[in-house]
């Protein structure tokens, strides 16, 4: 089966997967505006760093190409002052969708860069509502191929540390995963769960083990989906069960995505990643973040500056999915696993895993691992 | 509000509270023989180490009970040989319900020594179903006073122990517990809970957080519905935010309950235990083992030989809940959050603590801590 899409765009169509819905149901909504972008963010109805940043370079660059067709034409376009006005204003707007995941920022600056730099040379507005048209759809478009080359690196890495090590892997590699990095979460291929499948494509993988990772089941929803799709082999955990995992069978290897990767390489993730870093650790296993340079925010100088999104207190007594036994129909249900009226709920998004526990960050310029006995973190400046 | 009970015991009359349809809807199912003691076992309706051995001391009361006085007599009241091969074939039947918790074969052990001693000294049939009616239901009463005894136990200690280090909490201790060892899962009072709900009446808890602990959220529905009703204020957790939960609040302890604890102090508990414990210790906190002396089993070395429970692949798919939003009623349905026909769950139902990561265990008897710098495990002679 062809892998999984998380958007669908078009000259004139733009869509995107709900994925509230999925593995269940798919059903592909429509986004007509930058507010439309902006809430299907909000709500989770897409989700994944690299997903959430080419969205809505996408939702822009539909905007301008309908104004250059619209009549009359948009005052936007008729004053390099009023463009910069309204563009500026819709990327802030964007912005502010989730505050964790840097990509988007990384997007939003790519257009600003490309808008400031049409100003600066007196293009006419329609010529730079051009380039930001083609700057949008580029964000989205290099998203793929940098996932292969991420991708590759992780995985020709392990395979050389786990030969290094003398390691026994005839029957393959085993690798545990938590949340959703597949196709799903990006334009495509995957960054985290691109690596499995790079190490499947070039029969090296015994099995993926992958988290369900609670509240939102990214995992049991999402990578059990992709990892059905590309017929990959697998193993689902709860959350509680990672110890036990490391305990009880051999994984090579721990690979996660990032929603933002600081100076130090201080990595913010999915809630739940630094519980693995931190068993992987204990158990010695190789701790390997997979994300694209537009992850890495330098500015940022360790995990204790970025900001971490609380979510609200009631999507952690939420479980959605379809009644079991079904009737023949597949039926979306959400339940609340909690007592009505039940206060004291901590629900964030993200949590940060120190330096100290990974092993090797990974862009699709390379690898990056901590000099012998470093402890002050990752020298991030050949991967960026 | 009253505490929350499990099982309700009169002269006629043996029922359980279906733990599977809490917190949503408080049904009793009528326990009416031991074959019914088993099933509520097996399939969840009663757990919780102590609970379950409760209750099957209780089945074995009241059919003996009925036993006495059913006409024509049973077979078994007619001479010593037929009523050791039934009751013995009733507590191996009992005993196969659940492997991990060891607390079950005690109880099976004390009915055992019960009907041995009182054919030794050749008492009549009828006298020895007797003694193991009186037996069976100390076995449940006895719980509620020893959970009390190891409830303060435990609670003095720590408070001791926060003291001496120096700690303040003057705003009062904040605890983690995992899983479900309240008034739910035990005859009353509670183990790990039991020590949480001693804090919280002296005065000296600010407040309970807990783990929803998939995939059968006892914490979301169980120790939640508890504390709620306790009045005791709390914060739940899903599993994959104790890490973030550590590094970002003040955490004075992790308290735990226990299915069986090896003689080295190796504990079976609860899948997710060694996740919590491998975390506390990273972040230097206490990790507490609160659980009866029956929880013990000095025939075991240490935790590599206690049998873990697998339970079916299905389970860890399906989640139980009330629909949300609802339409007045709650009607409670199970959904599935997983791709219908996944292949490949791994669903352990327990996990073993490393007696390393504990820092203190709890019996009715006392507290035993490893002696500085010990790493063998733990002297339990003291407390058991």
């Amino acid at each position: 089966m062809a892998p999984l899409i998380s958007i669908k765009s078009s000259e004139d169509k733009l869509e995107i997967v709900n994925q509230l819905l999925l593995p269940h149901t798919t059903e592909f909504i429509q986004i007509n505006s930058v507010e439309d972008a902006h809430d299907a963010i909000k709500t989770m109805k897409i989700r994944g760093a690299p997903a959430i940043a080419s969205l809505p370079a996408l939702s822009v660059s539909q905007h301008l190409t309908r104004g250059l067709k619209s009549s009359p034409v948009p005052d936007y376009l008729l004053s390099r002052d009023a463009l910069k006005t309204h563009i500026d204003g819709i990327l802030a707007f964007l912005y502010t969708s989730r505050p964790t995941a840097v990509n988007l920022g990384a997007a939003t600056r790519r257009l600003t860069k490309t808008l400031n730099d049409g100003i600066s040379v007196e293009k006419e507005p329609r010529e730079i509502v051009q380039d930001l048209i083609a700057e949008g759809r580029a964000v989205a478009d290099e998203d793929v191929g940098r996932n292969k080359e991420m991708a590759k690196w992780a995985g020709e890495w392990l395979i050389q540390r786990v030969r290094d090590q003398g390691l026994d892997f005839s029957r393959g590699l085993n690798v545990l995963t938590v949340c959703n990095t597949g196709s799903l979460a990006t334009s495509g291929y995957g960054t985290a769960l691109g690596m499995i499948t790079y190490l499947h494509e070039t029969q090296k993988l015994a099995k993926a083990y992958y988290t369900q990772t609670a509240p939102y089941h990214q995992g049991s929803r999402l990578t059990a989906l992709e990892l059905q799709t590309l017929q990959i082999p697998s193993v689902m955990i709860c959350d509680t069960m990672v110890g036990s995992l490391f305990q009880h069978h051999s994984i090579h290897a721990v690979v996660v995505g990032a929603d933002r990767i600081a100076k130090n390489g201080d990595t913010a993730n999915k809630i739940g990643t630094y519980n693995a870093a931190v068993l992987a650790a204990r158990h010695k296993i190789p701790f390997i973040v997979v994300a694209p340079i537009s992850t890495v925010d330098l500015d940022v100088a360790d995990g204790s500056h970025i900001p971490i999104e609380q979510r609200p207190p009631i999507e952690a007594c939420l479980v959605r999915g379809i009644r079991y036994p079904n009737s023949g129909e597949s039926e979306q249900v959400q339940v609340m696993i909690t007592p009505p009226g039940l206060e004291g709920i901590y629900n964030p998004s993200f949590d940060v895993t120190p330096a100290s526990l990974i092993t090797a960050i990974v862009t699709e310029k390379g690898v990056a691992v901590k000099a012998e006995g470093e402890t002050s973190g990752f020298d991030l400046s050949p991967i960026v």
